[in-house]
């Protein structure tokens, strides 16, 4: 169900042709009642023209949008000024079949980057699109945002505020380029609740992050990543202070399960991994321990290996940039809920049994927990393993 | 001959058993003469114990050295207290044997963090290394300092000052947790000039800076990095004010070509880059935004497949955290001394022949030049792209 399982929403995936295995590569998102907007952009310098025109959308009004097209296969990043005269030429059109004004229509892009858009063809897909918009697109729109992701992301909540039934629907991509601050990384997020834009960006932003900017794939940061969320207002229900809470409660846990799902379909990821990080000085540290552990090559290919060479974790923790106490450091692994294993114990190393240590590196989710003994301040992120496969996508990305 | 090319240095490489195949694993360096000493040591904040104890002695004095033990195969890294009294071990029998105050010796370790070094074993492979010194010895120590290398790295300069010949020799090694401030890469330097503490360390500092600095193998940070000179004075040549800048530049050359040699040889290297950043605000940012690029896996990855997918290379310099303007930058890509391949003109892409492109990135060697438009400041580091073998040698490195 995905985006369509709010009440008053549409969605449809299409191929019409830009990528060159014919698969779904044209999503539209519509709404039968105008909308609140938010959305959280990437902090790369480079923007891409589809985050450039919808930030100068957003930053005019936040209400009254109708509808996204979301195109996969080309990223309309580094394509000069012709990259935003094609986003009119396709929003004007969607604007004129919908019937609804091209500005209340927002974009997306994601794929290679500094190839221009084949407008022509995104043109001829929305002639399709149109028609198919339907309460059951959620997943055909989902399977059409997918890039190198091997499988759809979506999620859904349903929660009651005030007695009324309430739903969140999302859908999400990855894959690549995935790094805190919002790394190639798409997510449209439909909801039927009512909210004022200041609430609804507040909302937005808290589960942002708590879930996005908490996964790493590979470090590198996209040009076009956005999260964005409609709120049509069909249920009947509008956010108040009461409501808020319940609300953001269940719209961080969708962000939440959308970017898990993103880490575990990493680029060639053949493990999920927690790297938590304890007793900073703040959680900034910590968080900031935490990623940069998260995008060490030598890390994420012991991970892959199975490989229990936690001293390759020290070492990543140690470049930081962070003052640390190595005599204050110790770390565990965890998998599941079992109890964790201590492998460094202040300083030195711990006594454990290597092929303890090495059964939990060689399952499919594990914890690592790194304490710095230096304070209160405590943070995670989500990440995933460096495979052969990571390099052979990479490695032929455009071919 | 590496660092036994300059008078009074002898060398010997043994295989004493840390390293289970039986491959040379203890070098040993010593010098007729005490020599003085510099060093750079890695930034890393969790530093393994040979480091810990060099910087004591160093701080202690700069003069009187004698001899430096270099094992592989284990880095005496995170192995709590116990990491500095092996060195005392070591150090102690080799000042006895040797017939040297135990205080003027250095050491250097590098391969497996977190398990407790093998003291025994090393301090019987100085009973077969002592009585192997000689000045033929230099390349089996260049040899015995390998890790993941797949060859020695040695390198020797010879200059004429004040009409005297004089030798710097070098030797070192490299491969994994390569990253500009000095990641697990080893480098000691010999030379038959005399020379004030404060100017060698002056001088090292210089070379290191247009050297080993500029390297990037995966990003990774090590425990362990440590470049150290040693000058004994046997030339009869002492530096002055007038021979300082020739002996400057032979220094500087010589760090170069075993920086690059480290970076051809990066694990699983298949290319070399030279990632050029003009037109920054500062030198500083030019080479932020460098390194930033070389140590993008979609970067690398492309490099490895011959790809030439630029936008990458844009989307990770604009991930640098320096603020950019897209409609200023350019990009070109150089083959040797060929005219450089304009790809990115002034924020939108140039018109170029693909194939030409795929030409220049599948070459063994080429250079990536990234104009900003910004200001005057420029800089580089040379890396190397990532393969299926990089993945492969860190899945199982301890296996």
């Amino acid at each position: 169900m995905s985006v369509t399982a709010p009440q008053g929403f549409r969605a449809a995936g299409v191929a019409c042709g830009i990528k060159a295995d014919g698969a779904l590569d044209l999503a539209l998102v519509a709404s039968t009642h105008p909308c609140t907007a938010a959305a959280v952009f990437t902090t790369n310098q480079i923007k891409a023209a589809p985050v450039r025109y919808d930030q100068v959308l957003l930053a005019r009004r936040r209400t009254g949008f109708r509808a996204v097209i979301i195109n996969s296969g080309n990223a309309n990043a580094c394509t000069g000024p012709r990259g935003l005269s094609d986003i009119y030429a396709i929003v004007d059109l969607a604007g004129f079949l919908l019937g609804f004004p091209p500005d209340t229509i927002l974009v997306m892009s994601t794929g290679v980057i500094g190839v221009p858009l084949p407008v022509d063809a995104i043109r001829a897909g929305l002639f399709q699109a149109i028609p198919a918009l339907s309460a059951e697109g959620g997943e055909a729109a989902a399977r059409a945002i997918m890039t190198t992701d091997t499988r759809p992301k979506m999620a859904v909540r349903r929660l009651t505020l005030n007695g009324t039934p309430v739903t969140i629907g999302g859908m999400a991509k990855g894959a690549g380029m995935i790094h805190p601050h919002m790394a190639t990384m798409l997510a449209l997020i439909t909801t039927d609740v009512a909210v004022e834009p200041e609430l609804l960006d507040d909302l937005l932003r808290a589960a942002v992050d708590a879930s996005f900017h908490r996964i790493s794939v590979d470090g590198d940061q996209s040009t076009n990543d956005t999260a964005m969320i409609l709120a049509n207002g069909s249920s009947g229900v509008a956010l108040d202070a009461h409501t808020a809470p319940l609300f953001r409660e269940a719209l961080t846990d969708l962000c939440v399960e959308l970017a898990q799902a993103i880490v575990r379909d990493g680029e060639g990821a053949t493990k999920f991994v927690e790297i938590r990080v304890r007793g900073a000085r703040t959680p900034q540290e910590a968080r900031h321990i935490a990623r940069h552990i998260a995008r060490s090559p030598l890390v994420k290919t012991a991970f892959y290996g199975g490989d229990p060479n936690w001293g390759r974790i020290l070492a990543a923790a140690g470049s930081a940039g962070v003052s640390l106490d190595t005599e204050a450091i110790s770390l565990w692994i965890q998998r599941g809920e079992e109890p964790p294993l201590l492998l460094f114990d202040r300083g030195s190393p711990a006594l454990y049994f290597e092929d303890v240590a090495r059964e939990i590196f060689a399952a499919p989710s594990f914890r690592v927990i790194l304490e710095l003994g230096l304070g209160d301040g405590e943070d995670w992120v989500w990440t995933c393993d460096l495979s052969h496969e990571y390099v052979t996508i990479n490695g032929r990305y455009r071919t």
